[in-house]
């Protein structure tokens, strides 16, 4: 059962976890993340580091890999996004 | 302690969710989503509903509210960029 209920959760982390990969690619393609919010990613990424800890404390291997990753996926959005900023 | 780690459960729910807060706000006020990936926030809803079912299966408080929430956020998001697309 055990078994079963890491699956799910491994099957949840990979979705959630690769969904930001599109994300990346297109602000680093397009040279634009005007329509991103950096407020969203900052406050996710706090939360995300908030899942990890929530994660380590119940022992969740899915919770625990999931959110290592998104963590970097999400800085990198706020990072892109800064980078490609317009000059006001 | 379970009462330690449900808060810090509780503590990253609430960030994380907050968080899709400003996105929806940012596209309803500018009435533009370009780069927004539909394809991430779709990825992103449908792994949110099994992390809801991981959320059940561990009777994980913190899990089953925040992506319960976060699920109806992320579609508002999808449903806000195809309201607003450009014509093509």
């Amino acid at each position: 059962m055990n078994g079963l209920i890491d699956s799910i959760g491994l099957a949840a982390g990979l979705l959630t976890t690769t969904a930001f990969i599109p994300q990346v690619w297109k602000i680093y393609r397009t040279k634009s993340g005007k329509d991103i919010s950096a407020r969203m990613f900052s406050l996710f990424s706090a939360g995300i580091v908030l899942w990890l800890i929530y994660g380590v404390l119940l022992q969740s291997v899915p919770l625990i890999l999931s959110n290592a990753v998104t963590l970097v996926l999400s800085l990198t959005i706020i990072g892109l996004k800064l980078r490609y900023r317009e000059p006001r």
